[in-house]
């Protein structure tokens, strides 16, 4: 309603276009545009049926509901191609959000038929069953309008196919005055936004780290006995064992979910009822309420209306939070990527020890490039949910595909590891105590100096006997305090 | 040819892989896997074909010319979906690579049967027709090395196939043997970065902020004699012409298009001879520089050979520096953008100086998300050349939407211009020169204070004539040195 | 003690170091470094005092308490200058993290004297009263080694100072066996990382935000019948008060509050006890968890000890997590900052609606530069901390100087407020319900394209009486849901 | 002249300031501010001379050049504190500055007593003898306007000192009217960032990198007959000379040297001339250009008048290419410095490989975490330069004390090279030409997982005499085509 009244406030403008508009072919009925998809361009003029909006008459395939915006969108943002298409998890969203709107505008007065056709078509939205029916690209305009009325079409035109109507029609099911009564692209884009952020976290991402998690805490348990010498600066420090040294990508990991979850009651937060400003223009009182408590009925998660609609719809620095966890996520994985990697080179001319599993010719460690996942804050809607969503799905696919690929299968190299530690120059801090700091240093001085160990140079310089070098350096005393 | 050995000297370790191994389906002939394409997994039994490679058996799609290890990396990396492919420009720059290495490997004794036929299906890729045939997505190894060999399979197949062998034979064309002669992931996959780079830099990109250039520059002229007020820090400040204010946008595009170029030298340089590690093992002397030669010839760019290949495979500072031309562009997109949509604000209650073409209801300025496009500094190889092209692509589509839906239906509201400007305080600058700075001064603060006109108050307070502060205040005087 | 031996572990090499070691005055009693401090440099021979490290001796300055390490990092790091040094409040948690070790180890058995002539010095370094004994740059080893040891080696020389011994021979006080007892630079610098970040929080930015949300909150209480246009994506929309556009902005400073204090809980996590590697090698069980206690009496915040040490040596996942909160508050600020800048644009030319604060000549909006500050994470402590400390003084103190010089004294500018609302083509929505959407739109577009008022328009058209526009369109009757 | 009028347009408004304005002490004679730094406030009311602005009377501390706007900016300001001062390097351009426009304002009929005086003190504030006198910080407005006041202040107040007047007077040197002349702070604040930019990066940034590139150029050459396993993926690959691996690195600086001087032509480019929105108003035809020529003979850097003022003070693109031309030099430092600090891992556990020198008590490889210093684009001017010149400061300072403390000192540990060498696997590929590929293969699998060399293997399978290996695999036959 809004929205289209905005038009009328500003298309008086049209009689000033410039005469380049039409050369465009910006308005009248236009004729097919060269840029349509294939499918639409092989398509014979008979498959097309013609639709109008505020701008005139468009033509519109006739296998797709959508209707004369959603095409004239597509005229309009020709920047970069399928790959920038609005995320499916968006249109679900939208899908549960028309549900939800629908079964309260009923419950204020909305012809039930109507109702109850709409929430028909926006399940089977939510359901993924449309999906082929909304081409639009992110780069659009930042309230994220051309989508929320791709919405609106394609549910009044599959409405009205059930009810028997016309294509196009706008009777009985009209896209503005039904599917989006009571509402404004400018709170149910940030709506759908918050709706499908929450979802595909609690789908993807959280799942993703509980199975990294579990897989690392596993091995924590399993590598539990196997000293290994530390590494500080990449440089030889003092000892711990390798599940010690598990234990903390596990506290990492446990931390991250944490950290993804203290973010969630602000996703959870609704903007829908605060319609065109904030303000609940044309809205019934009670209606931000009721929408809030279907979506959450419908998703069985916590939504609830936003307390302030001007916040919700001015900014989203909710989003912005989100993504500083899912950068905190992605910085923690890095850390344990690299150390699995480092610890995991050779065969023979590496650190070597960790044996990580042979997946295919020529692998490697996953990557987990989502870990250099900055977010950019984008003052553009359909930007910044497309950065989240994507941001959720690489980090939960790749806690998945690295747990199974790599994690699941590490074995520790205990020869190598030994070796290693046993050649160690500092295991001389256990000597401390007995023979005094100046002799424990030159023992470890001259050993290096020489290329000599330990217990050899010891003995060499008289400060003890084998016996006593045995009896008082035993790296299992090393892990901890006393 | 050295990846494959690089598996031999690893894949020991598969004697001693975890039972969980097994499980993941990891070896032996697998049973198709459930997360295959839907296509694949409608197929019948009969539909798929049993290729092998170092690590065993697999089925492999019979409309497919890929094979088993193209197969193998879907298993292994289910990370982000479709939309996450290796980018179509991509594969067409390494078609563009296998024909020049096919040619110059023909010229040091390939068999010119196998060289012909490598020759003909490259340029079948390298111009799009085998798309469906590159399912692998960018979250591989950071070589590219499963690219690299999606490519030798692919060329391999349909090579046997052109020949009448039979598919997965790997006779008489041999993926690793022919396809890859000479050749090695670390310095294909490097190459065709930077192949795919240049192409998209010099199809989109230049193309598309020449077209802006141009639309701005015009519009600049337009505007040449269209006096406005300026604006510092959003503060009402001295006068300038519409054309002058355009003309610091012109220049802006004009130095973004030199920047992009300053860097396209290093992307020239190709990585190719460098073989594994950037020694050139087991290529002839003057290999790389004649694949170099071949590609330029295929392009038309002034591709060369990386004078050092060391860093040509190891570091990317090349590609991190295009980013960095194409981040400033996208500044530079930024700054004119907003300006416009400021300038546009309204149509009543904002500055309201600039009238924007109405292209579509609800539609506000053309998005240049593609303006905060910061690149992600990433060492694994895929993730950045997608990053690269994809900044390409968004600031060259958007250039040409800006231009299009935008620039060139701009208006000046010249009666808004002229009311503002008229109304302005800042134009008793001119006074100074007449009546000093201290008048000049008290003129301009009563005016303020009582919501007056310059005019009216200088009159008021007696300091000069109607007639004098005509002849001296004239803002088209204010536009230049003298 | 574990540092110290790790020197031992590794200083035989300098028996193999370059030629140019020397030449670089590395090891033996150095001249005098043309590099020092001018007032160093200034000194004679004879303000000189001599001490050694492991590498051997160094002069010092007699009027400085720091020692040899100290000295030898100022001629191995020149890099930056002054404004680089280590940030004061790491200092000074440095100060308050000795004053409780030396507590706890009192209590495990140090000799009483010298732990309380360490908690004496702690004490003022915690006060900031040894401030110019501190040179170091944060561009030292990433583990913050140095500023460690300077800060033992400052504390050791004023407790022999203080005690009647001789600068320099670390007796009876000794750096690294009594100040630095049961702790490593591996664990002491994150626990003064994170001492120092909860301060500045405390102290800083929660006051700085708490002061910005009371002055916004009091703006609009008192905006709060002041109807006006509202704006979306520049372009006039539905109206609002002002009141309700300031309470997006309480909103947003509120749950900025909220997210920093999300993020403290493991802020207030301390790895002292971890020593080297997180083990707690050489110290006694319950050390950690005392000094932790010790340290939460002495600053009045609830620090515990860290649940695993080897996480809050290995990672710095906290710090990242408290960046990504600042983050989202610097881009909540930002929104704010620029709403109130655009609102306060003119004073002829702009918006115009809000009337700023003069402070100064030239004076345009507070820079809320911090706005931008998105953090670099980065493996390397000390710049971790420079840069989290940086962001969290920028912020609270930007908050503090935007609330003083700018919120409190903001005016609405009603005059100019009233003639953008009731110019406005947007009031048209009111009309729907009494003459349908078809005549309501033909209205605005009307008025629009004519540049006349919507009542003007409306009688013209014969669609209603003046009466009946002046009953229908009453903007505070569109300020919420009915 | 533009900037204060500015003022008269705006400061009507004080009389409509908010209460409590008189209660922060913003108008009036200021009492004697609490926040004034220590030494300021311990001076008794005797130290204090009084000057006024447009806003009022001010105390000014007697020891100071500046005057009443300097006082009132840091009464204002007070964020962040004395390491958020405008960087000395901007303060030092802006003397160059101001000499060259007082020279070029004498030939347009600037009374040469005072030009003279004003070039005299403009010397001394270049050569940074009156650093002191410069206390704001970079939070100003972001147009640097109280900078250039206080730089105008200054001179004024120090040459009216040298001609015998009374400070504070303006006579005979006027701040406005005779430092400022011709002048704006709109076009002198780029002037003097560009300035302090290009001395920067001649001055600091390409000498460090250059002496970076001559150190590591003669390490190359030293290592050039060291013989030593590649890595690729960690893993270990072909093998290659240490010799070629540094010859990669000293490509990276070389091309980081081309990159930062490729970006200095439109740094070169100076805004003076464009005053306060481009146009030149009340300059004289050809004072950019003499002004530009003066700057360029002062600092001997081919400085120029910029094509397009416009785009000189509404946009930074050029300092935006520069800080990405920095970037990518810090990815390439930050390249080297990890692959140097990983082959120098050890001594015992790590890779070993290098021996780097020891330079003091712990000390690990030296930080270059300038290399994460993605610059953050900020629209305001003050912030900009700030950061650009931190940036090039912490690369060249970091080049030089990476070279100085470890490069130099890099020594090849050659029999830790050798053995990982000839232990290697790789080796293998050399014998695929004499007994095939399928034999090489599984000799190196067969290898691998008995732990045994490809020799033993070799023989042991039966494939070749000892004699024969020793004959064929050479791995200094492997470095190069053939």
């Amino acid at each position: 309603m809004y929205r289209a009244l905005r038009v009328f406030a500003r298309s008086g403008r049209l009689a000033r276009a410039p005469a380049s508009a039409s050369a465009l072919g910006l308005s009248g009925a236009a004729v097919l545009p060269v840029w349509l998809p294939n499918a639409a361009r092989m398509a014979s003029q008979n498959s097309f049926r013609t639709e109008y909006d505020t701008f005139g008459e468009l033509k519109v395939p006739n296998d797709k509901y959508y209707g004369a915006q959603t095409v004239r969108s597509t005229m309009n943002f020709k920047i970069g191609g399928v790959t920038e298409r609005m995320p499916i998890p968006v249109i679900k969203a939208f899908g549960i959000l028309k549900r939800a709107a629908a079964e309260v505008n009923q419950d204020y007065g909305l012809d039930p038929k109507i109702a109850n056709a709409i929430m028909k078509v926006a399940d089977e939205v939510a359901e993924g069953k449309l999906n082929d029916h909304f081409p639009l690209v992110i780069w659009q305009t930042g309230s994220g309008t051309q989508t929320n009325m791709n919405v609106n079409e394609v549910i009044s035109n599959r409405a009205i196919e059930m009810l028997g109507g016309e294509l196009g029609s706008k009777k009985p099911v009209h896209p503005n005055d039904h599917v989006n009564k009571s509402q404004s692209s400018n709170d149910t884009f940030p709506t759908a936004m918050h709706i499908a952020a929450a979802i595909e976290v609690h789908e993807v991402l959280l799942p993703g780290l509980q199975k990294l998690h579990d897989a690392l805490e596993a091995k924590s348990k399993e590598f539990a006995q196997i000293i290994k010498i530390g590494r500080t600066h990449t440089q030889d420090a003092a000892p711990l064992t390798l599940g010690q040294e598990f234990s903390g990508y596990v506290q990492q990991v446990k931390y991250a979910m944490a950290r993804i979850k203290a973010a969630m009651p602000r996703i959870y937060e609704l903007a829908a009822g605060g319609t065109a400003v904030g303000t609940g223009l044309n809205t019934r009182i009670g209606f931000a309420e009721k929408v809030a408590a279907k979506v959450a009925a419908l998703t069985g998660l916590p939504f609830v209306t936003a307390p302030n609609k001007f916040e919700a719809l001015a900014a989203h620095d909710a989003l912005v939070e989100l993504s500083g966890a899912m950068n905190t996520t992605a910085c923690s994985l890095m850390k344990i990527a690299n150390d699995v990697r480092f610890l995991g080179s050779g065969p023979r001319s590496g650190l070597g020890e960790l044996i990580l599993p042979e997946n295919e010719p020529g692998s490697s460690i996953m990557p987990v490039g989502g870990s250099n996942g900055h977010f950019e804050l984008n003052v553009f809607k359909p930007m910044m949910i497309k950065n989240v969503l994507h941001s959720a799905r690489l980090l939960g696919d790749a806690s998945v595909s690295f747990t199974e690929n790599c994690v699941l299968g590490i074995q520790a190299n205990t020869e190598r590891i030994n070796k290693l530690m046993n050649e160690s120059l500092m295991l001389v801090t256990a000597l401390n105590p007995y023979i005094g700091y100046d002799k424990a240093a030159k023992i470890a001085k001259t050993a290096h100096k020489n290329g000599s160990t330990l217990k050899e140079t010891a003995i060499e310089l008289g400060y003890l006997t084998a016996e006593q070098f045995d009896e008082w350096v035993k790296p299992k005393d090393m892990l901890g305090p006393k």
